[in-house]
């Protein structure tokens, strides 16, 4: 049984590119199988993953989360390009010497993973895309006003993610302020806040990446890995719609919408969830 | 209770078009409701539509069933692109003096369908696409081999039918036996067999709409009304694939795969498949 997510220390690593990576390795599954690297959301950093979701994947896998450049307790500067944080993010895999990984994807770290796919394909045994969207498809430029409104603000509060993360059905709301209790647990050691620069650079990167451009959707027909897409049905900030087009456009996909869920569905689902990107990454489902 | 679909008289009506078509009308819904048009499959006519699922469907709205220009009891002849079907559709439908109808297109039928709504915008309240993709889709150029190798032939046989509208699975075959009797069931006035220049023509006209062309996926943004597109999970002709593709492309869409069933996902799934539709278009789904 491997030690709790939030029990777990902090490690650093210095990469090539002279940026010492914050992250979290737990797990350990069976020999020869590929770790799992996580990409996390918008303003995230190490504590915005929910505990249940990533005890309950490492019970049978090498589990690892990290900031990615400039990010939370990692240092260096967050670029505002989905490329650069493509680029720093096989860094920090290169630096852990993991010759090829399977990766989780989660919103603003789902289009760095697709772009990391994209630049670097060897690198990549099978995809995760969670509340995710093609780079230039419409309707993608910049989050929706109350969406930015609820979770762009300078202090963020745990109403206003609440609001964007889960439904307003009583079930999820409940599954929601669970999933910040199992997130807070952890008094020892957090991670560093994420800054007020590195959410600018990051919207700037979901904006650019959403800059309307029909042509860029193709781009999308060379990933050539397994990839498993899924969203929650009420997802304000990226519809479920977005993941439709890319198990439209991705040639071996699978999609999951998952009921009564928004952005936080991996959260508010995380036995479900995990269970089947385990069948996924098993090559089961 | 409206007489069933088949005891249904073959009606026809001469077109401003010069073309006389052949239809059947039944069911009858709420004053003022649009008629639903059914748009029919490769090398189908009027008898090749499952009475279980027209009789389900006409139970709550009119429903009306057409052989296209130059297609089974029609005259004319048999155009080879899905743009010349469409307004050859759209003449038969102005020919009964229905301003507005909701369409259900299957296979061949919903390229048709979605080539009225792009002409015709209009004219379509909503739209139902059963087996569907988009013009200009990656992959789509052609049936795969073993399909056209099935359906293609001068003489079709019920085996090859059930090799491609239904699965393996003895539920499958079983519910393909079943719709295939329902459909033989008709012994008076059955509607004149497909000839094989309809089948040439048509053929051509799959060939020339699965012309790989990226671009020609962004036509689907003017798709304006809501749509419902359904497929079966193991569609040979037409992968489940591009039902995301459509989901994922059409503004207003929903989409729902139906499990162990093939192209004739709709027939199998009848019942299941007609209250879908019917919530679709009353619009409370």
């Amino acid at each position: 049984m491997p030690e709790g997510y939030s029990e777990l220390a902090n490690e650093a690593v210095g990469a090539a590119n002279g940026v010492d990576y914050a992250y979290r390795d737990t797990g350990g599954g069976r020999e020869g199988e590929v770790p799992l690297v996580l990409l996390q959301h918008f303003r995230g950093n190490l504590d915005n993953w929910d505990p249940a979701l990533i005890d309950t994947l490492a019970a049978t896998r090498r589990v690892v989360t990290f900031d990615n450049a400039g990010v939370g307790g990692s240092t260096g500067t967050t670029p505002d390009t989905i490329e650069q944080m493509a680029r720093d993010a096989i860094a920090f895999i290169a630096a852990l010497q993991f010759g090829q990984v399977d990766l989780l994807g989660f919103s603003i770290g789902s289009f760095v993973a697709q772009q990391i796919a994209l630049i670097r394909p060897a690198m990549v045994r099978r995809l995760v895309l969670a509340s995710s969207a093609p780079q230039g498809a419409a309707g993608m430029h910049g989050w929706a006003p109350e969406v930015i409104g609820a979770i762009g603000t300078p202090q963020t509060k745990p109403e206003a993610y609440l609001e964007v993360f889960f439904t307003r059905s009583a079930e999820s709301r409940q599954a929601g302020t669970e999933a910040l209790r199992r997130m807070y647990a952890r008094t020892q050691d957090r991670d560093q806040a994420t800054t007020w620069a590195t959410r600018e650079a990051q919207y700037d990167a979901v904006c650019t990446w959403g800059i309307p451009e029909h042509a860029l959707l193709q781009r999308l027909d060379a990933l050539g890995m397994p990839v498993f897409v899924a969203n929650g049905d009420s997802d304000p900030m990226i519809l479920p719609h977005y993941s439709y087009l890319l198990a439209g456009l991705i040639p071996h996909a699978r999609v999951k919408i998952y009921p009564d869920s928004a952005h936080g569905f991996l959260f508010q689902h995380h036995a479900e969830f995990a269970a089947d990107v385990e069948a996924f990454l098993a090559g089961s489902s």
